[in-house]
């Protein structure tokens, strides 16, 4: 039987993708980025079709790719991560830098950046592929390290959206989630668990405009698991 | 101007994939590799089309891939990193289980492998992207840690051989190398760098049979630098 924990033994990092114009743009969490070539430097990032960020892509036909800090707050990921474009405009509020190619490049929370033309676009499936060659790359703060997602899921226990290419069912999983113990609650939105024993205050003595730290949805979003 | 030092924050971790059967097989170290659809679970790797491996994924229409631990040898980087499975046989003295596919699974050093049927074959210039259904996935070691490039580039300062996607030629980084300044060796095969000051011995009185850290090769492959 296949052990799908064993996927979770794959490196990546957690990179906000944007394209668009300074019109209208969209960026979106992704942790599928990597070069693919030297000779041009080539890379690589897998988009599901249906992410506001692919239209964007491929109507512009070239994106950038931020290189998320490992303290990266939970906002970031609330705005960029578990909620759609399609929604509201995520570019607002958000420290943005124009590329040479036009795109919108978010600097906010980011340790380096480039930014790259499309030159190739492959359908995987659920996702598209974008190849891109490189047109800039920028190092925005070199004292802090890369956030990788082995550390995001740790600190956060948070798992990947439904849209992710590294998205897993829980049902597949030998899930260790002690089922209908009461004082275990998730965010239906973004999977985040909250379990009292770990946070010492019972979820119902949460005030009611508490938001859940990951994606920022209601207290009201979450269930008794 | 592209700081191409920006790029080595993109995280990836370091794998042994591996094609073939049980009568031929070989492997090497690749750093991209990465899901690219969850319905079906679906991953992608980029190797370069002089590889010896991906002359045998062509044929087998299969590959595994193996996860290295963070505490792997050196040893095994010689043999699967840096040289070429044209000049030895890389199966033998090698701990292989064989998958569904038939395909030789490295076990060496390795926390966890998985392995795909080959489904699509992408030319991507220099590199041939495959990309395989997953097939079968399991956990060798669960107490132990994956290997990431981060790790192994500050622990071995090491660099990615020519053939990597992520090689980068040193003329293009603003290197703090030492040109010029007696004590520091280079090892032409894999780039490993001897420095005197570090290491606290004379390149010079190390034993003729000293061989380097990284790759193996022989002390009179280091030059000055």
């Amino acid at each position: 039987m296949i052990n799908f924990e064993a996927l979770f033994k794959i490196s990546y990092g957690l990179y906000i993708v944007s394209s668009g114009d300074k019109n209208k743009g969209n960026g979106y969490v992704a942790n599928t980025v990597f070069q693919i070539t030297s000779e041009p430097p080539k890379f690589a990032t897998c988009c599901n079709k249906n992410n506001f960020t692919s239209e964007f892509i491929q109507k512009h036909k070239a994106f950038s790719v931020s290189i998320l800090a490992q303290n990266a707050s939970t906002e970031i990921f609330g705005k960029f991560g578990y909620k759609s474009g399609k929604d509201f405009d995520k570019m607002v509020d958000t420290q943005i830098k124009y590329g040479d190619t036009g795109v919108p490049i978010i600097l906010n929370e980011s340790i380096a950046f480039f930014e790259c033309k499309l030159v190739q676009t492959i359908d995987v499936g659920t996702h598209l592929m974008f190849i891109g060659e490189l047109v800039d790359a920028q190092i925005i703060d070199n004292t802090k390290t890369p956030l990788t997602y082995l550390h995001y899921r740790q600190i956060n226990k948070a798992s990947a959206p439904k849209n992710a290419p590294t998205y897993i069912d829980k049902s597949k999983l030998g899930t260790k989630l002690k089922s209908k113990k009461s004082g275990i609650y998730k965010c239906i939105v973004c999977g985040h668990i909250y379990d009292e024993d770990i946070e010492e205050v019972k979820f119902a003595n949460l005030p009611v405009d508490w938001k859940c730290p990951i994606c920022g949805a209601d207290k009201k979003d979450f269930i008794i698991v």
